[in-house]
Formats: structure tokens, C-alpha cells, sequence
């Protein structure tokens, strides 16, 4: 064992420098737990690497030792997928390091980047060419472009643009074998036979280590109309979508459902909020995005609205006067996260169903839950134009954050099964990583299952690449 | 060799009702050869199944008794992905009696089809439930959504709504082993584990059958406007399709270039047609569509052309007054493939490079093949927004077609190695098929086949689907 330690940390020594590999337990904490402190795991070492060539001598130093690895971008996913796990046998590979934004290309509107460069500064250096790259989520300042892609990262632009999937052209990956694939093409159509770009987005680390990308950049929008909607139930909101989109098409960049009980906590907790159309018990939050500084947004938006409210769709509704009107209406949706997390345990969901069944989902589970948890309190909210819900519980009043957690599995199961009932997604758009590998094999049929392990077994043989991940652990 | 023929026939009788089994080669005939007579094979029969549960029988016996099989859709591929080989020792498997549009769910803006559905009935479908689905190629009266799926089929909206890729959620395969994949989800988000319909998807029926999909739908246009942009070099193109994504965003549907020669050649068989701005090298054919009916797209095009004429970046500009109008400049640009084929022999190549450098590529590619085949002619188009030239060459006057013909490899081979060099697919939008699988090989990096060949091992490990196409004919 120690000859096998002994030989590692010189390979690794030798692959990116002394100073590269981390074994100091203060030095690698933070890479050993997630940032919110529920998954906790040891290390061998943190390696981190500085160039697509490091990455690959680290993979074929650990691929010949058989010393699993644990890629990790900003450290900011919600499922442990980049956590080690405790049996301190693996690396932790932080591709930290690997952050230069390696071109960017105005007239074929793309990108490149290393694995490490936050998100936030691919946003800028595409603002800096004139152009925009759309994803965008809460954790943008920490998180990488890395763990994006390794994710299918979400966040608020879907609807429009779809997810970080839809946003790459091409990838830099180092294989299990420590060779390096170079797929960084920047081409709208190339149909050269399979796609395998598509393998590794997604994939949590588990087929290969991606070491750069070519991401799609798009025009900045420069007229922006918000508005927030009252509707007297979910089935509203989706008809009000329908008819949106039949009159504005792809110019709606966020379409949030919020219960009113999500926005009242919201509220409870940074009283200046507004309180628009106060009185109904779901609201949707509307953006409207175009190109033209002069594009008619606001008018188009108050003209579909006035539409809707005439017909009933919608109770009442508020137009944005300002961006200072604007920004207090987002801060209603993006306070609640934080709002849930002060007022105590929520046992959350992230999850998606069909939107044509949104509601007859809310119908079913609502009762059931409240059935099985009497006083249970609900903050649901979410994308309702993806079918993507935060479906939260919090504790009915009084009761304890522990005696209230210990219900997690049955209210996981009571949630998941209707998910699943209703042709849904038990992880919407956080992912797998060993919070639900448990639960992926409950509701994946064999069939699904066996094609998942068959190309991981294709791709990374030996299995070093994040082991415990998406698949239960092996023995 | 004759009891194997007979177990089959009994066991395909058994699964699809004899009748459905084509072996009298006046009926299989249409089968065995590629729409353009380019391609021919034989088969042992050709099946007709019309449920899942008929293929997966289908390929149950073929998988036990060793027996390759092709699956066709509307037979109309550019690359003879569909047409069996010479042995004859393989089935034809024809999608084309599972024709059911399963379901339309206009509120989730999702349309589910069998593979045999044709597209143009896709098209229909969902136009009916007041939808569009964006996918448009000029075969769409024939070929199947399965066949759009199986090639990642590209067309004429693809600079605002993507490849077919783009527009499927979900998919139902039968894999190697005859059992069924149901991936039918309808979902905009679902990250649970590994996108494995991706690797059906452009996979030219080598990994598994697509029986069915989900596809995405989308708001259909009510207001558009069209026009032709006469330009001095294709540099200019380049910029005047930024400068207008720029100012209009996704409302830019088509952007088409052309070369003076493919408009004279597209008027020189059909002289009916317009002559608008001529004395120009190039044009580009824009459309712009929006979704509400009063959305002012033509007066926002005609300002963004004057801006372009003022800067010099366009020499002259013509609008469509009318839908008569629109139509006869798009029947310029869709009139050029068939006057290729009245005018004579064409060496052609479905090419893409990054946007950017489009010009300097036909900048090398020309002199070099003007110079090597002294009178050679250019026809040379394609969707400019995609980075995708249909680069086509034509005989010199008064070379014999046979003579001209025999150059193809050369000109290939020149082509073909500055799309590499510049950074391009050597099939953009058509495939592989059996046409292109030698040079796959010669412009793909080793480690990029070899991770193609493990997903192809992965799923298909008997190598029973559509053995030949993609890669090279085993022994």
C-alpha cells in the first residue's frame, strides 16, 4: 500500500508539479466535502492540473496504479458528483486551473474555454465580443464551464435556449486510457458519424475528464420587457404559456411559476419585497426578451396580457416600469431559495413532468403528501416552461428540523413514484451524482439501465472515472 | 445455407404475417437500390413490420440466426445508408407501415411518431393542433421521421431551430438483442444519467432501430419577409448575416448564399425565373420569420439592408412585395440541384466549416481545383448561417461526363482536405452512409474511431445492424 502511495505522488509529482498535489488536510478540504456540507468523503491527494496534457498524465499515472478519480470543477453541484467518497482511495482532480478562455470567434458566434473557466467569465468575455452566452444560473460566479457541461447545467434560459447540451458545438476529453480526444470543432452540421460529444455532456465525470469545449455565443438582447401575472390556478399558467408563445414565439426567456405561499416566504424574509396583485394563490413571472433596442416588447407583452386577463387566464398582472421594477420582481423568484434555507429543514425536489401535466401533478401529490404529513407546508415554484418544478416541503409549524427530515424517504417515494406516474424526471436539471443513484435504479426500467452500463463499461473499462456516481458503488 | 433461409423465412412469417415478407425481386426491387440509382444490393427479403413488438420479433430472429439487417425509411438518403450490400445475405427492414401519429400535446408543444411517419405529415400533424414543426428538406413528401432521426437530418431551418437533434425529447429503439428501449419522455429537462438517445440519433441504424420518437414543436410564423442582398464577396455575407443577428436576433429562418453561376445555371433551365440586382459575384437569400401577424419584420429588414447598403457591406437589395415574390427569389436558390442534374455531370460535396472562415476556405479551394482541372465549373451554394456549402463542380465545357466523372476522387481529395485543414466536416448534413466510410477513416483521428468503434461494440456487439455503413465491411 504504501509502495503503491510512494509511486502515485511521484507520477503525480511528475505530471504537474509538487505544488500541484495537495495532501495536506487543511489544503484539501474544501475539495473533500460539497459546498453545502452534506456529503463528505477522503482523498489521496487533490491534483490540479494546468494543461489538457497534465490531465492526461494524472489519468494514465491512476489508470496504471488502478487509483479511481474524482474530477471536480467549481465544487458547486447539489448531488455530492463531485465529492470522493470515504474510502480515501481515489484523487480528487480539480481542473481548476485549466481557466483561459482560449478564443472566442465573433463571426462563427463561439467560444473556447478550458474546463475551469467559470461561468461567469465565459458570460463576460462573450459580452466583450458583442455577443452572449445564455446559460445562466445561481452559482454563475463559482461554478465552471466544466461542471456545466459534466452537469447539462439548466438555470433560468431553457425555455429559450435550452441546456448547457443545446450550447455545444464541441469537446476536449481525456479518456480513460490517458489519451486525449480532440472533438473541439466549431460546426453547426457535422454529421460524421456518431455524435460523441453528447457521451460526456451529462455524464458527471464518469466517461472521461472534459478539458475544453466550443460553446455557441448569440445576439445580446437589448429590449426587455417583466411582468408578473396573477392566475387563479396551474392550469392557467400553462394556457397562458400556449398563448404567449403562439404571440411572441421565442422571444419569452423565463416563464416561473410561483405558489403564493413561495412568494409570501419569499416576503417573510426581506419584507421591502413587493407585493403585486396580492390575492391569488399562483403567479407567474414573465421575461420577454429582443433584439432591436426599439422592439415593441413592453407593448406586445401588455397587448397578450390584456388578452389574457379579458378571458379570464389571468386574475390580474404588473408591468415592469423600470429595471429597478423589473429587478425587485426577480428578486420575489430568486429570494426564495435563500428565504427556504432561514426559515428551516425543507426536504426538496427537483423534478419535471410533461407541462401539459403540471397540474394534474400538483392535484395528485398535493393531497397525498398532506395526507401522509399532516400541517406539511409546501414552496413550490419553478420553470414552468421546461415542466420543471421545485417541489419543496417544509416542516408543518412546531415541529423539529431532525423529527422532520427523518421523512425524507418516505416523502421522496410518495413525490418520485407520482413523478414517475405522471412520465416525469426525478432530477430535472441537478443530476445524479451519489444523492440519487439509489433512486436511479429504482425508476430507470433494466432495459435503460443495462444501455447505461454497457457504455460506461465501453468507455472507461476499468472503471477509475468517479466511481459510486450515478451507478451505485461496486463491492 | 437453405435451412437457415428456411428458419428465417417461417420466423419472419411468424412475426409479420407472411404477406409482409418481400422476396420476389419485382417487389423488393425498389428496396435494394437507393432512390438515385447509385447504390444497389440484394437481400434475402424485405419486411414489413407494423408494430414495436413486430420489429423487436424481427430482430430477435435475425440476432439468433445471425442475419444483418438494414432499415430503410423513405429510401430517399444521399448516401446509401439504407441500401444493403452485395452479399444479399442481409434483411431490409422497411419502417414504412409504422405510420401512426401517436399523440399531439399542444400544451406541452410535443408530437409523438412512429419512424414510418412520413415528415410532411409530421408537418401537417402539427400544423392542425395551430403548431409547426421546424424540420423542412425537399424530400419531406417522402422520407420518414425515422430516417430524419437515423441521419440527423439538417435542412433549411436550421440556423434558428438546429438539426433533428434539436428537435427530438424522447425516442423508442429495438437494440441488438430484440428488446425494446422505451425513451419516449416528453420532457424539456430530465439530467438522469447518461442522454442515450443521442446515440441513436445520427447513428444511421447501426446501434438499434428507431421505431418511434417524441419531437419538439414550436409556435408557428405569422409574418415574414424575405429578400435577396447582392454582395461583392462572400466576406461580406459573413458579416451581413452577424450585423442582422445582431439586430433581429432568431427571427433569422434562412440564410442562403449563392454564387452568381448557381443563379445563372438555376435560370438557364427554368428562364421564367427573376434576374433581380444582377452584375454581382454573390447573394445572399434572407428570410425572416416572426410570430405575431403585425410583427414589423419587413420594415426591420429594409432598415438593417440600408444600413448594410450605406456601409458597403451589401451593392444592392431586393425586398419581396408579395408571397409571389418571396417564392420566386426562394425558387432561385431551390431550382440550382436540378439544374445541376439537366446540365450535366457534378462532382458534389455537402461540406461545413466554421463561419468565420468560409471565405478563406473557398479562397484556397478554388485556385487549387481550377488548377488541377484547367475550364472546371463552379456551382457553389448552401446554407451560409450554418457554415454548411453544397460545393459543387462542374464539367468544363465539352468534357465528356464519364471523362469528367473519373476525376471525382482527385477533386475529392482536394476538397476534402482543406475542409480539414480549415477545421470542416466532410459531411455536414447527408451522412456517411456507404459513400463517405472510407474517408471517415482518413479524416477522423484514431482515437475518435476507435471510441466509435466501443459504442458500436458496446451496443451492437454481433454487429447485426446495418453492417458496411458508418465503417468499413468487415472480412
Amino acid at each position: 500500500m504504501m509502495d503503491i502511495r510512494a509511486n502515485l505522488r511521484a507520477r503525480l509529482d511528475a505530471a504537474v508539479g509538487g505544488e500541484h498535489v495537495l495532501t495536506d488536510p487543511a489544503a484539501t478540504a474544501s475539495y473533500v466535502s460539497d459546498w453545502r456540507g452534506r456529503f463528505h468523503g477522503q482523498a489521496l491527494a487533490v491534483v490540479r492540473p494546468a494543461s489538457t496534457d497534465q490531465v492526461a498524465a494524472v489519468v494514465r499515472a491512476c489508470a496504471e496504479l488502478g487509483v479511481p478519480i474524482v474530477p471536480q470543477g467549481g465544487n458547486t453541484g447539489q448531488c455530492g458528483g463531485a465529492t470522493p467518497d470515504e474510502r480515501g482511495d481515489a484523487i480528487v482532480l480539480s481542473l481548476a486551473r485549466m481557466n483561459r478562455v482560449r478564443a472566442v470567434d465573433p463571426a462563427n458566434a463561439t467560444l473556447t474555454a478550458e474546463a475551469g473557466v467559470p461561468l461567469a467569465t465565459v458570460q463576460t468575455a462573450a459580452a466583450d465580443a458583442g455577443l452572449m452566452f445564455p446559460l445562466s444560473l445561481a452559482a454563475e460566479g463559482s461554478c465552471t464551464i466544466g461542471g456545466n457541461l459534466s452537469t447539462n447545467a439548466g438555470g433560468h434560459a431553457v425555455l429559450r435556449f435550452g441546456n448547457t447540451r443545446e450550447l455545444v458545438l464541441g469537446i476536449e476529453v481525456v479518456l480513460a486510457d490517458g489519451r486525449i480526444w480532440d472533438g473541439l470543432r466549431g460546426l453547426r452540421k457535422d454529421n460524421t458519424g456518431y455524435d460523441l460529444k453528447q457521451l460526456f455532456i451529462g455524464a458527471e465525470g464518469t466517461l472521461g475528464i472534459v478539458t475544453a469545449t466550443v460553446l455557441r455565443l448569440f445576439p445580446a438582447p437589448r429590449a426587455r420587457a417583466t411582468a408578473l401575472a396573477a392566475l387563479s390556478d396551474v392550469a392557467g399558467a400553462v394556457r397562458l404559456l400556449f398563448d404567449l408563445r403562439q404571440a411572441m414565439g421565442d422571444r419569452i426567456t423565463g416563464f416561473e411559476l410561483m405558489s403564493a405561499q413561495s412568494m409570501a416566504l419569499s416576503r417573510k424574509h426581506q419584507p421591502a419585497l413587493p407585493d403585486p396583485c396580492p390575492g391569488s394563490p399562483w403567479y407567474a413571472l414573465l421575461q420577454i426578451d429582443d433584439n432591436a433596442v426599439d422592439s415593441p416588447v413592453s407593448a406586445q407583452l401588455e397587448r397578450a396580457l390584456n388578452v389574457a386577463l379579458e378571458s379570464g387566464i389571468v386574475q390580474d398582472a404588473t408591468i415592469a416600469q423600470s429595471g429597478e421594477q423589473a429587478r425587485a420582481l426577480w428578486s420575489l423568484r430568486e429570494n426564495i431559495a435563500e428565504a427556504q434555507r432561514r426559515d428551516g429543514p425543507n426536504i426538496k425536489h427537483d423534478i419535471s413532468v410533461p407541462v401539459s401535466v403540471i397540474a394534474r401533478f400538483l392535484d395528485a401529490a398535493g393531497p397525498a403528501l398532506a395526507s401522509a404529513f399532516p400541517g406539511l407546508r409546501f414552496v413550490v415554484f419553478g420553470h414552468l416552461g421546461d415542466g420543471n418544478l421545485h417541489y419543496n416541503l417544509a416542516a408543518p409549524e412546531g415541529v423539529a428540523p431532525t423529527t422532520f427530515l427523518a421523512n425524507t424517504a418516505r416523502a421522496n417515494r410518495i413525490v418520485y413514484d407520482l413523478v414517475a406516474a405522471h412520465g416525469g424526471s426525478i432530477s430535472a436539471e441537478h443530476g445524479i451524482g451519489q444523492q440519487k443513484r439509489d433512486e436511479l435504479v429504482r425508476y430507470k426500467s433494466a432495459v435503460e439501465i443495462d444501455l447505461m452500463r454497457a457504455v460506461k463499461t465501453a468507455l472507461d473499462p476499468s472503471g477509475i472515472f468517479n466511481p459510486g456516481k450515478i451507478f451505485p458503488p461496486g463491492p
